[in-house]
């Protein structure tokens, strides 16, 4: 029924929906589920340790023995200047008080570059089918040592620039996503929160600008998505927020509970929780931090002062519920329902538009 | 050839592509071109007084004995806070300085609401076969004296609740119009730039929530866009930025130069010209303004004080060029050969989902 095929002969799966990563709620279970109903399934090893990569990859294996994706996140090791640190102290310092939580702490996390040798050496390792990865690529000899261990290898694109980028490096297959999508952005540098590029408008100008297949990304939740990404030129279709609702996904009670109920407009795109732009629930701590586009913390540093916030469990206060702009068509039901649900309607959507 | 013929029937047309008002680009030339083609043309009448609309109409039935469409802005008559006034002096002073034009003006032009009694008789003797509105609807009994003239009425969505809004109101059908819209969002209320949804992700949920068609805008610029549109369940689309490259449009020439080399990264989303939010090419004024949050004069009356900094004419400084996101698809044709192209792309896309 695909009336593009190169992604399945890519990945050797059956049907071209890829299920995000989203590290924290991609459990082995949700995406085994994925894998065994045809779609390529995605585990999000950007916050992993090594050992719990090799854990959740033996889970995997343990679920299915299809061809899944592991997705790692790509920057250096983040540093952060003092006089943004103490400036962001200052603005972050009331939001403690009003949770109660003293002061701030003044110094951040050590954190190491986002995908470094140990993680090339794991891969090398492990030999998940496919890897994927977020906010540009690795470095050459990388790239060649994955490729010449036979992983295909993808990446995320928010731009035509970026896209050609990743054709450049190698990459097998490009990631456009869109506006709409939940989570982080992929740009591969820091951007405004209003400078993103819809989903409509993003992959037909990808898919002249490059040879290699395009996924679309952001806002795609049912047949209808599926289908308008392929009228627009997609090879195939990579889901999200769509699986957070699945009972395998590790998506917690309180995000579970605002999917359930959730509207077209729920979400913001913020750069005050983690240091870099993702769409996530609005919260009173997030809209407070962009009304001035003051620096921030380095990505993954910055959690070390939002991180007490979150964990002090008063989402009216600050939350960080990410999730797309599609979160009223999700379907709270097990993954490989949703993928047989989600491959009938992509063929009804086919075959309407064929109607004369 | 369309799977979904309900806006033919309403409209009275060929093909359901709807050519956006865009005031001061579209001109009679070309809405009649389009009608002519088979769709359905539009004037923008926001800006323009009764005998502006009255020649343009003329024109018009020179043009072309088809289906038309004239659009108004729907708003109360604004009104600027004096504190807001002085504060948003201080923040333009610096750009008129710049261009060397002095002071800025302390008083703001008296301005009307955007659609009163004047132009409902207007409308009620001109006889339009169809009449939309942006920023809402009027009041209940101007809604029913047109309706009862046998007038189309339609109007703009940004989210949900404005669709339901439209259809509660007796709107014949709705716009969808999303994030990557050129020109002012038809948001019913006030929002932060970054507030907009996807035309992807909006698109379905609309058509989910009202009976009334849905036209799909945002984004769309060849037969890919209208295919997807039709995908994600709408009944028709409206294209503004594709039209503006076509000869016959009034696109001023600095911004045709723009759009010969436009790329999807070029606009922003800045409340900061005319006092709501609007997608136009970055300019340093509108970015520095977008700094602050803080708030602005009334939409229209802040022309006052900006456009004498557009009409300075230089563009690196100041500009207000209204372009959407898909600007880089656009062809310099007669809009009658883009009409052609757009249903016979149309069609191909169609096929090739059918395929199998």
């Amino acid at each position: 029924m695909w009336p593009d095929r190169r992604l399945l002969d890519v990945f050797n799966i059956d049907h071209p929906i890829i299920q995000a990563p989203m590290a924290g709620s991609a459990t082995p279970a949700l995406a085994a589920a994925v894998c065994n109903a045809g779609g390529l399934g995605s585990l999000g090893c950007g916050e992993s340790t090594p050992d719990q990569i090799r854990g959740a990859v033996a889970a995997m294996r343990q679920g299915t023995n299809r061809p899944f994706n592991l997705n790692f996140f790509v920057h250096e090791k983040p540093e952060t200047d003092p006089d943004v640190l103490q400036r962001t102290l200052q603005r972050v310092a009331p939001f403690y008080r009003e949770l109660g939580l003293g002061d701030p702490p003044d110094t951040l996390p050590e954190i190491g570059p986002g995908f470094d040798d140990t993680r090339l050496e794991l891969l090398l390792d492990l030999r998940p089918a496919v890897v994927s990865f977020h906010f540009g690529v690795p470095e050459p000899n990388a790239i060649a040592a994955l490729k010449s261990a036979g992983i295909i290898l993808i990446s995320t694109a928010t731009t035509v620039a970026e896209a050609i980028t990743l054709q450049s490096a190698g990459m097998d297959a490009v990631i456009a996503q869109g506006w709409e999508a939940g989570g982080h952005r992929g740009s591969h540098q820091p951007t405004e929160p209003a400078a993103g590029v819809g989903t409509l408008a993003l992959v037909p100008q990808i898919a002249d600008a490059v040879r290699i297949p395009v996924i679309a990304a952001g806002g795609i939740a049912d047949g209808r998505g599926i289908a308008a990404a392929f009228a627009l030129g997609a090879a195939g279709v990579q889901l999200g927020t769509a699986f957070l609702s699945c009972p395998e996904a590790g998506t917690d009670p309180a995000r579970r509970a605002l999917l359930a109920t959730a509207s077209e407009t729920d979400t913001m795109m913020t750069d005050a929780v983690s240091g870099k732009s993702a769409r996530a629930a609005r919260s009173r701590f997030a809209m407070a931090m962009e009304a001035s586009r003051a620096p921030l913390p380095a990505f993954r540093q910055l959690y070390g002062l939002t991180d007490p916030l979150l964990a002090a469990g008063k989402d009216e206060v600050a939350s960080f519920h990410l999730y797309g702009q599609s979160a009223r068509l999700n379907r709270a039901i097990p993954a490989a329902e949703l993928m047989t649900a989600l491959v009938a309607e992509t063929a009804a959507a086919f075959a309407r538009l064929a109607q004369r």
